[in-house]
């Protein structure tokens, strides 16, 4: 393969979900050419879900890369207002050529004002978080779904039918037993019953991203 | 939640492919009542895929579980000769409720000689060694994806309403670019192109199948 090497970066933080990189991660690692880096502001050992992810890099340590890729979890909330590893964020979007997020991950991307008059996606709890920090929330499928994502920008990079050998490789046929994944397509009763369970970590999401819209503001006056 | 208190064990081993067990994992770890462990025999931090998996659980320090859970990956071809590891699934299989894999993880099953006239299903390219230990090769879909096997065990253990809430949660609605992820689907050159890839790989797996084949024989006489 010909393919120029590629640096990946995937930026933790702690109560990042583990699929939203993971996911993604099983399919950017195996790009021709491509160097993927898990990384983190400290390096430290990195608890998510559960699971211990260890061997680290350290954002400083990091001079450029080509891709970014921001998980998402319930940890963005005070993420957002890491103003360390948000500079980080700014700072190597400005050589990368895609910067990404999945999930709630824009979340972060939007508080680093990456996004401003941006078209982003989110998770659909927490969409309408972006507007409040400048982007403009989009219901679009590929950047929220993980591995979907993933599938797409192989395919950008390396070409469509390497992405489609990976795809069969790795047996990426997915066939869910309910069609819940969506509010549209959620039943209204489970629908309810989530949405009530996110409203409850939602005040403190809305004003991490109010402080963020505010210190935007004061930046860009 | 009144669910009763689970433990689920993920068994690991070099070679590993991460998102055989990091997809199963975010949905059965949100199991109420669930303790999920990653495990394996000697319980050092794992190296899959490029990721560093640290804080495992040594399997000889467990000593039952309800769920048993084998991921795949190209290591299961060397994972089948490990007899301190299959002596493990055995173990571990004789208390569980559910003994599962994904991808390849099932020929660590049938290795261990716990598919016995069983079906099973199996990453296409690696089907047929499970005939050669004794299990029924099956092409049924859960059993195969990860994640759509967890969300159909999570709702069988804590209900079809849990499980589509935890799908809405998660947002899992995949929309893959490509239709590509199975034999039947992908465009011929791909699948010849992988097919290819594979065979070259193969042959080790075909030879550690017989191995395992003949231990099972000499066991049963």
């Amino acid at each position: 393969m010909t393919q120029p090497r590629l640096s990946i970066v995937f930026v933790l933080y702690p109560g990042v979900t583990q699929l939203d990189f993971t996911g993604p991660y099983q399919f950017l690692s195996r790009l021709p050419g491509s160097a993927t880096v898990v990384a983190s502001v400290d390096g430290g050992d990195m608890q998510a879900d559960g699971l211990t992810f260890s061997g680290l890099t350290k954002l400083s340590d990091i001079e450029q890369c080509d891709v970014i890729c921001v998980p998402g979890g319930f940890g963005t909330t005070e993420a957002m207002g890491d103003q360390v590893l948000l500079a980080h964020l700014r700072r190597l979007a400005v050589g990368a050529r895609y910067v990404t997020s999945v999930c709630t991950g824009s979340l972060l991307l939007a508080a680093a004002g990456l996004l401003q008059g941006k078209r982003a996606a989110c998770h659909w709890a927490w969409r309408e978080q972006l507007g409040v920090m400048g982007a403009i929330p989009d219901d679009g499928r590929v950047v929220r779904a993980g591995i979907d994502f993933a599938l797409t920008l192989v395919a950008e990079i390396a070409g469509e039918d390497f992405a489609k050998g990976l795809q069969l490789g790795l047996e990426y046929a997915p066939a869910p037993p309910f069609n819940s994944g969506r509010p549209e397509t959620a039943e209204p009763e489970v629908y309810e019953r989530v949405e009530q369970l996110y409203a409850l970590r939602r005040d403190g999401t809305a004003a991490a991203a109010r402080a963020a819209a505010e210190r935007l503001k004061l930046a860009q006056t």
